[in-house]
């Protein structure tokens, strides 16, 4: 490593390590998608980088690729490039954060929170990147575990939140919330959010959370819809476990959903268990990356006019 | 230190440190105060405690007591025991914190976030707490100061936050902010609250922040009644240093104020600029300190009927 | 009647008209309920008035009484008297409102926005009502109908609000909304709610939507977790017509709730109509009846203390 | 008038009333103003349309026009036109809605609330509209009386709203409300706005009130930062009478503000009583005027992304 600094809480390192082998994941059913891809591939050609992917994307877009699956793709690469949405990469996260291997995020025509690279930059920005010079960002995810009276099952890692909500549509869930194992509160309310800062600009904010700064060290508990109007978001150390005991009394127990894929049914009396995991999620961004900037272009930040003036 | 342990990121020391000389600092105007006061007289005096005040204290209620400036308090003891509510207890931060003297608050029957400790636990608490037995806990704090073409000018320390607004009850103040020197976003709202977790429950909640636990390392810039929807809470890393600079468009300045008592006047053109300082404010609680439940009593969780039922 | 007056915009009559013959509804599966209906059954036998039931009442907690399908309840008598909690009262609403007959709640030792009289005030205000000293407000109600390709279906009546949402618990639904023909937006959002005033301090005020006076002649078009933060609660004439189009493209469809109870699937491309209903629902009170003082006794304002105080 | 219709509750009159005078009033130090005021001059001068001004604006941009007082402006025209912002319409309005004369307003680039022929739509629109084929939008306004101990004071007219804040900066206002006499409740909050429909769009929407369409017969009171958080807004009839009393403890009184502009001082213990006016505010527009299509353009609905999206 040439030079390391940290600018707002972030590790910004412009480094001298290249990106060996990359990964390739593409979004599902994209149109317009082809073009973007034969970008990256050109690119990483002429730069001599082998690729692999994963079997999907294989499948529907690039046969000629060696593939393998998803589960193993970081097995066999040091860089896994996303081609997609931040639901594409939030998708790839799973499979990859766990073996510690980097992520980068190439849009398809729409800015992304994490996939933050134009297509058009791709010839500039990627070799740039490849070569060493480049932001690496590391941000913390989530572990959620069922709790059962007899046992308890890994529901796996959460980058965005995990969320808890009775499971029909428009019915009240009761539960209650434990801090390191000190009661927080009872609540009655449609669900609860236990975001990280990557979450926190996802469905959370939706819910009325902050925004957080990826690289805050707190995460988010917040109420969805809740009856009482003083249960409001908190934020509170990463390092906090957080644990929700859903209520019997209706007995029909909750759905907790990870990322918004990955769905649960728990029994009434099955708890919840959410803490920081051991894993880092490792975003890779171009040299010049800005959060702030990012902000401003997705919520049309200056573009959005204020609702009002005085004059 | 005979023993130390973390929980819920809070330091929580049962430790044989004991307190040898105390200050006490009683809420000027207050009803009811003279029980506590010589109930807690009584406690320190039957423990052997000597016992120094401020000047104010000694001319309005106790003239038997050694006296000196609030500002030369801390030199004089190990722990400045405040009698009165948070807003007593913060501005006896200002004086204190910066030399590292501890405090501690006992409330006037009414509980506070930091004062919380009720008169009738006074004999209970309090030798348990001398003695050594209590939980210390490390908050951070801001300093800001103003920033004008020539020169800087520190404002001093802020417990709670800092807040800047327009001089005139209602108008709308533009201005930008910046994060470590990144551009945040240009606001018009009718203020700024740039807020601390030991603030997050004063008046950042009102203006729709999060409510932070003390250990989240963590601040909170809250825009008051912003022009733009989008314009939402941020969380950002406590180390963030935040910059704010007023638009000189309508000639008029900001008001600055820390705490809620400390007011500054900006000029057009002039800018603000708060960080962490690198004072602690360390309170003491008994060994059953529980933010949550303070939490809970304050915001009537719990005693609090949901605005609504469904049967 | 002897006298009519407009307070507030509510129809407050203290006039002659008493009435002859009651039916009577209690909650299912009420614990503590047979004092209180005892209580009513005493005061209503020594006035003389005849009494009928529906079934479900009879069967579980009055076999002595005459019964009649819910449905028919109105046909039977001139005042419903409901026993339970505003859920209970909801539920009524529907079989008696079409009819024109008005309705009394007594709740069960928890004050409820229309079940406003506590059991140990039957033998003071049940004469009273009964001799024609009340107040009688006149609140409006929704009905709802789904929109299908080839026919419409009518919902029934909403007391509260009809809810629209994905018919999977952590899902986004897209739709528009149209009033009177004419496009409010286009949403990304768990759903959505349409309230009636009556309705406005139930589920929409958890959504975010605001307070709003039984008297008020408005509606609350309420997003739940949008997506687009300044996708705010509306409020437009009650006179408006409200037509929700769900996007077809994920092909799933949503599920209609009215007050909470009764579901609809909607298919991908139908449609949803809530317009005002042209019966009125009736709501006796008691000659001191005060809306705002049944809000600060459910919000706990003046009980709750402020969440901080400044000294 | 040969036709009229209602369409969401606004009144649309598509008649044969030509304006043969109308008044003219500009923003006062706005750039780029001289076309569009050409531009109208030029159309009306076409029509053959007498035109009036008043005195500010003829001495800073038409001294050759007949110049009257603003106050004496709506005796000698039947339409006001005016060219500027929503805030330049509105102080028109406080000098022609008591003589029941309608306005028009004309933006300079930027679409209002209303002021919302755009400067380029004005030869296609001015003539339709003077000839008869135009929507006239008629809303309600209010009025704001200072009662002392011995006197009342009128405050005037309110187009948009009513604010009572803390005469300094920051600090907080401690106050009671009252609708039609009966106490809403006891308040501690930065202060209190009360806004009708069309200034929900405004301020009131900044403190997170709804946004009200024009032709609600409702008006809001929506309580700035305040300290409970159950405190939230309320919609009331518009026939309510709202009383405000600030609460002498502090002895520093209030500000009332209305519209943002006239400001009056009053003293602890003086009363604030706010209620409908009986002069309507008539607001002339195209005859394809759309509500709902301004606010979306306002507030960026369909230009404006979605915060996130999940693919």
């Amino acid at each position: 490593m040439l030079a390391a600094r940290y600018i707002r809480g972030v590790e910004r390192q412009l480094n001298a390590v290249s990106f060996g082998r990359c990964g390739l994941v593409v979004k599902r059913d994209a149109r317009d998608v082809k073009a973007t891809l034969q970008a990256v591939l050109t690119c990483l050609g002429g730069l001599g980088v082998p690729v692999v992917t994963d079997l999907d994307t294989a499948r529907t877009l690039a046969p000629q690729l060696t593939a393998v699956p998803l589960a193993e793709l970081s097995a066999h690469c040091d860089l896994v490039i996303v081609i997609g949405g931040d639901g594409t990469l939030l998708r790839a996260c799973r499979a990859v954060v766990p073996a510690g291997c980097p992520l980068l995020g190439i849009n398809l025509g729409r800015l992304g929170f994490m996939v933050d690279i134009a297509p058009g930059a791709i010839n500039e920005v990627l070799p740039e990147i490849l070569a060493g010079r480049h932001v690496e960002e590391k941000r913390f995810v989530m572990e959620a575990e069922q709790n059962r009276p007899d046992s308890d099952n890994s529901l796996g890692l959460a980058i965005n939140d995990v969320v808890i909500r009775h499971p029909e549509p428009v019915s009240m869930l009761e539960f209650a919330t434990y801090a390191d194992g000190h009661l927080i509160s009872h609540h009655r309310a449609d669900g609860l959010i236990i975001s990280t800062p990557t979450g926190s600009t996802a469905y959370a904010l939706s819910a009325g959370g902050p925004m957080m700064h990826p690289a805050s060290d707190s995460l988010a508990v917040v109420p969805i819809c809740p009856h009482t109007l003083s249960d409001r978001p908190l934020v509170l150390p990463a390092s906090t476990t957080i644990r929700v005991e859903v209520s019997g009394r209706d007995g029909r127990g909750a759905i907790v959903t990870l990322d918004g894929y990955h769905n649960t049914t728990l029994a009434s009396g099955d708890g919840l268990t959410v803490r920081r995991a051991s894993s880092l999620l490792k975003l890779i961004h171009p040299a010049d990356y800005d959060w702030y900037g990012i902000l401003r272009s997705k919520l049309n930040w200056g573009r959005e006019k204020p609702a009002y003036q005085t004059e």
